[in-house]
């Protein structure tokens, strides 16, 4: 499907993130802001996303955002509003959220950035979804979205630190919908450093989720906060 | 286990490549007899692999790989007399290559560059393995062997033009051996502009082997020789 939001200029685009308190969430919808997006922050509680909401305002504008705005809202509610959504939400509640939610997404682009992980004795590993990956399953739950993969390698503490001018990484995005894949690449290229780079159908989405598991041994290794390059490209 | 080649300096090791025929092969062999590696270049016949040997040790010196060396021979000599072995095969042969070898490669760091995939309407994808990916498969085939994941995700059309001086791509390593890693990011860093990036435990071979298929997407779209830097580190 192609859906409305694919064919306008992404700046005009109101931008809702489900799962807006977590820390990716949390830090997409800062730097969206921060670059001037107008940006609905998700939560299933309405009130902390208010309050969240209210608060990432005040940073993005600070960091000299002047003509972003950030609201908050119930997720289901942002997930009506917002013209493109951006989910992140935490894995065990990814088809609790999206179940409700296909008709308030019908016909809108929606990027999923959820990595399925769990913690064992050896550290965070990638857990089997029936669909094949948390995208897929999206695109299960949401069969008149147009749904994409994206925003999982991205270096989450980085995207907190305004103090950092730029994010030093791309964004990988994998899709089946060409016109919704350059959407979410040309959101991507909103954040300042940041590239979107197209990575191919929607079934690597799930080679985008491991690597956020493979990102995780790298900076627990070395300290860091390591996003990815592509080269040559 | 640790092997006893995981305590040289990597300058000193005797490099065997299995499936030095195929791309990736071919050139890790190139770019390490031109960086002054020795080299042991193998194949499943052992007079297709000397005339490769004698090819690629041409190329090597006219690009002033003077120390370096490169002999050719069958897969089962050059597993037992190598110090270290990188293992290039097609998948369809890995198991099969891999089966006789254990004896040979006892003791032996053994680097695992192989990427399951499979093709249909979509391009590549990766396929099923039983063990978990092709690296933990060769480390259920070599117990004696310390086995690591690297060099899937290197740009192989960069890797054999020599014209480039530098190939500017890191090389993921995941391993469960903590010195066998340690040497073959030590190898990685012999290629002129790649660097050897730890990247997790062994299980998380699955997903290098994974980024080589996006990686594949990628080239495709742009019409790239595509590789990863890591950022931050």
């Amino acid at each position: 499907m192609t859906s409305a939001a694919a064919d306008r200029p992404v700046d005009d685009l109101l931008v809702g993130v489900l799962g807006g308190a977590g820390p990716l969430g949390r830090g997409l919808a800062l730097r969206l802001a921060a670059a001037g997006q107008r940006v609905l922050l998700g939560d299933a509680d309405a009130e902390r996303a208010r309050a969240l909401a209210a608060e990432v305002a005040g940073l993005a504008s600070a960091a000299g955002g002047g003509e972003g705005s950030v609201q908050g809202g119930a997720d289901a509610d942002v997930a009506g509003a917002a013209d493109l959504v951006v989910v992140a939400v935490p894995f065990a509640e990814h088809a609790g959220t999206l179940g409700g939610l296909a008709e308030a997404l019908a016909g809108k682009v929606v990027v999923d950035a959820v990595v399925p992980v769990g913690t064992d004795d050896l550290g965070t590993y990638l857990v089997d979804v029936e669909e094949g990956s948390a995208a897929q399953q999206a695109a299960a739950l949401l069969p008149d979205s147009a749904v994409v993969g994206a925003f999982h390698t991205v270096p989450v503490a980085a995207l907190a630190d305004l103090a950092r001018p730029t994010v030093d990484a791309d964004v990988l995005v994998a899709g089946d919908d060409a016109a919704a894949a350059a959407t979410a690449q040309a959101l991507a290229g909103r954040l300042p450093g940041m590239r979107g780079v197209y990575a191919g159908p929607l079934r690597n989405a799930r080679h985008l989720e491991a690597m956020a598991v493979v990102l995780g041994s790298v900076d627990e290794r070395y300290g860091a906060a390591a996003g990815l390059r592509v080269t040559d490209v």
